[in-house]
């Protein structure tokens, strides 16, 4: 259970403080060129080690392995690896029997009998690299149809962002979609980070360029398997597509986006209706908890099930949502990408073309 | 892609004004009983046709056609059919070439090339008696684990219910979880529907006696996987679990479980950790945006892309999250049963045991 | 695990002396035209009362109760259903607790702990008459592109046919290839009937038309998914593609097909080439064992262990190989249906051709 | 599509002239005692260098990257990555634009319009050395239950073993199951060798201590699957299990597996009734074609459709049979694991002990 995808699919492994981590993906149309340096770069998006994140030091220096022919993807699975180099297992030599409160400690051990307590094992998000580079060739294919993913933090703890400026938030430290109020987002991070704590926040992810059609119904809807791509991802609690929440306290005459000659409206859909893209901007907000991992005191129990403080140390960011909105931007890509393909031969005079 | 799950998993076939609809359902353990009635009482509290719901008239009886030897599964598919009785396609010639806003009409055509104007052909919310069929055998396999789900309505519009009764629930005409606030809630419905316009809806949907250890990291989650299951239900715009979008303005020193010899001192995570249950409840909130359907006029294209207004006819239900209640919970139940079954072989020792 | 097929897919329920048996057909593209009295004729090939087949008398009427509107396929599941009408399950209350030699009887029972006497419930091969309406609409979906599948029975015990007429082998009592053995191998069927014996045979399985480059590596093979598909019929101990086990006693330089500039010189291997289609005939040869169910006395044990003596009732082939036939041709077809659209995607050019 | 299995489920990638070859080994159960000798001796089978075998020297030394920590499985996956370290691609420069005939570069041409000509690339049998580290994994589990994998070339040409003896087979340098022909066989070999030919031949695989009830009716069969599993592998045209082919040419009366108090009084079924296993041996005959690489001169054509007679040079097996019996052993043994797996779970008892 360590893939996604059906036709696009990628398969992941390695822990946090194992050898490596990398990924299989597979399905990728031959002929695709496969642009290292672009992978490289969407990994460096995601890497630990800046102002506000980690201060856990890691290249993420990516090999491809196979696939990969004069440049090109052969059809066959490409496979890649990034080596750790910094982890630190020490760290975690005094939490050893010691469940973590809000890690998954507890559930891992319960459902494997095996305690891999070296910074989480698998369940670190530092399995995420693996998601971006999948992710970085899903957009490269993407890209030859038009197809643009962006995201950007749409809230730190309380400091929410107004404008949606994607461009701002590539260069931003943290990501942040709003200009103005970047700075107040930092000092927030800062503080929790001082406080010995951690703060939430929450992330746009948008899709442009679609095409009318992606999404199988009815049990791979392209909501329905976005919705399950970022509530995977570490630390996401809440998921919502379009008007989201609010559309339950809309009336039907408010939410419907109505239709014209040149398109819908207005887009209260999020790009979605009945589960397949119809052809407007996707757009999703994806909800962070404040990272589990703080240096105040925590109340917990050790696998004997005997309670003890814990005292925690080691490497960790203060908010999750900032590394995590390339994630989710991976993670939507990816999905495209399969849809994209699983959407070929919706129609037998589409199979027919195919053929001829 | 019409079915769902694993090892335990369904598929459904059927539309709106179609002959029948139905579903098999793949891996039910062999032994278990089969209780017919039961399952006809599941259907029963998701049938149209009372005051609050559509005026369609369906009795919604299922039959069994296979998997079923004197009472108890056989290990082999069950396939259950529910024909349609009452469907009224001229209902729907009016629009036969429109694209209804807020539907699926839109898309369905542009994927597949064809339009089934009956009532929205696969799209309806019809299809959705099929899973909560299925739905009822999950519970009853759950039910030999000790394992519970329940649902009820949290919020019509802006109606919350405060208190969270599902016994009452059960037996509210709307389903609402709050008796103080049922009566509100139901004149809410009604303003709606006289007004030729339709409300939104929130479900909450919780599980008790879920055992420590289901869900498959990474990519088939339990949270992941109940997040697809929850937004590919009709109408489903937003996802939340545990403490959902607020985690994301909750610092970890609040929003962190702290864990005692008893347990989790409380539920902020709603009973998933990693992606996998910790034994607590499992809570989960469904957003559903308004009926679409609604009988003001609203702008629209025809399939030649002309401008036309939409005049709708037809049985509507004024608010989809009543009914979409009974659904959720089904499909929390598809879930878990599916989690119940992929978890066996965690471990060497669990296999050793099973074989010995 | 009662589905076969990824894109192409189809699930079946129903047991030998249930109700009903059927089958949804997921992922027919939209828009092809479905032809219900061939899919009849197709049935009416498998069903049983011919002179060499059991005395059963089915009608094996086929009903769709989803996914076709006005002729066509909409894109959504095509359900299929044939009622049981002649099920004369008193003819098995005698074997109740015994477990008929060469059957799965005595496997099922293990597996699942219960005994669905009745004509062997699932396993009958019965089923296979959901497989055959299936295969009906994947030729339709094949013929659509020029490809052609075809069969006929290659020999029965020890008669042999030589020439492969399918043109012959469509309208023999026994489906055999070879008009100067047809008259034989009907006497050797007549013979192990009157001894209450059964024989054995074989089955070609050819199809035309294929275009190179189906079947996709490494672990989704057309030859692959052929042994499986082919191996997975009822009685079947064998599967040979080109040259099967003759190959292994030939030197390279006789078995490579060599070269020219209007194709492959020779066929030696069956139109796959490291699991993907040449452009050149498929050819399969699939042995079917001879029918357990005999008239003569059998030693054997009941459900307690006791041995016992078996004399077999009620009402069986003599030879299933012959009926088979239109089973594994069935089956040759799915599998191909399945690749063609899982084919599609294969390279960024084919991607993009289909987008624009 | 580089993937195979469900429960116990293994990717591949990698390309015979690539950086590396290697496995995603996925659903192991945690704590299984992971021996990196025993993988390493079974890649050690397998790998070439013998005298009867390619000349290119590997030491097919794997790396074990994730899924273990203190010698035991985690229950995450599990990486593996064998280098390349003697790829001489030059070999195959001056057939670079040519189809070897015999060989999958036809056909993966045609299907993804890209040649990586080096050594075949993904569709070499190097790739199987994934397979056997894989099914290395899977006989340590499967010891665990008492189940053990085993195999032996049958025949060679026409050399054929009468006695069936795997503790000789072992040690033999061909894996020849009789000693009394084992120099006869060698002597073939050679002599193919010495003409610039090759030969074909077939293995026997077979295993014990297999429980009843392995295998998933309808459509995921143990004979289906293991058919699949053996057909999938380079140059394998036929599967049989148990009396196979000759089954066709049985009676009834014959080829029925009577049982008594003891068990089944016969083998014929080769341990397979229904799809499901019966607990007795399950015998599987595999045949291998002769290596297409020989280097006689061929007729073939360009990929401009140019006729051409090519001239191979390089490094090849004079009969891949020797070293398939190696891959072939792998495959059932993780056709097995997957099974052992995928049972748990059939009955709600078993269920019900699971959990308690």
């Amino acid at each position: 259970m360590n893939s996604f995808g059906i036709k696009f699919k990628f398969s992941t492994f390695g822990e946090s403080h194992g050898k490596a981590l990398g990924c299989i993906v597979d399905g990728v149309p031959a002929g695709l060129k496969i642009d290292e340096a672009f992978i490289q770069s969407e990994l460096d998006r995601r890497k630990p080690g800046g102002k506000y994140a980690t201060k856990r030091k890691e290249a993420d220096k990516v090999e491809i392995l196979s696939g990969v022919f004069e440049g090109k993807a052969t059809g066959t699975p490409i496979a890649m690896v990034i080596y750790n180099t910094n982890q630190k297992s020490k760290d975690y030599s005094n939490i050893k029997d010691l469940f973590r409160p809000g890690h998954a400690d507890y559930t891992y051990f319960h459902k494997y009998g095996i305690r891999d307590y070296r910074g989480g094992g698998r369940s670190s998000a530092r399995e995420t690299a693996a998601r971006v580079a999948a992710g970085a060739i899903a957009k490269l294919m993407l890209k030859e149809l038009g197809i643009e993913v962006r995201s950007g933090v749409l809230s730190i703890d309380d400091v929410e962002a107004k404008e949606k400026d994607f461009e701002f938030a590539k260069n931003s430290e943290i990501y942040f979609l709003d200009k103005t109020k970047d700075e107040e987002a930092k000092q927030v991070v800062d503080k929790a980070r001082n406080e010995h704590d951690s703060v939430g926040g929450s992330v746009l992810v948008s899709a442009n360029g679609v095409p009318v059609g992606l999404g199988e119904p009815l049990y791979y809807k392209l909501d329905g398997v976005l919705a399950d791509a970022m509530m995977g991802i570490n630390a996401v609690k809440a998921v919502e597509i379009g008007e989201g929440c609010l559309s339950s306290k809309l009336k039907g005459s408010q939410n419907n986006d109505q239709i014209a000659k040149e398109g819908f409206l207005t887009n209260h859909s999020g790009g979605i209706l009945g589960g397949i893209s119809n052809g407007d901007e996707i757009v999703l907000k994806v909800y962070f908890k404040p990272t589990p991992s703080i240096f105040k005191p925590l109340k917990t129990i050790d696998i004997n099930g005997d309670e003890v403080e814990l005292k925690l140390e080691g490497r960790h960011d203060p908010c999750v949502a900032i590394r995590g909105s390339v994630v989710a931007e991976a993670m939507m890509a990816l999905v495209l990408a399969d849809m994209v393909l699983l959407n070929m031969g919706s129609t037998i005079e589409g199979v027919k073309k195919y053929y001829n």
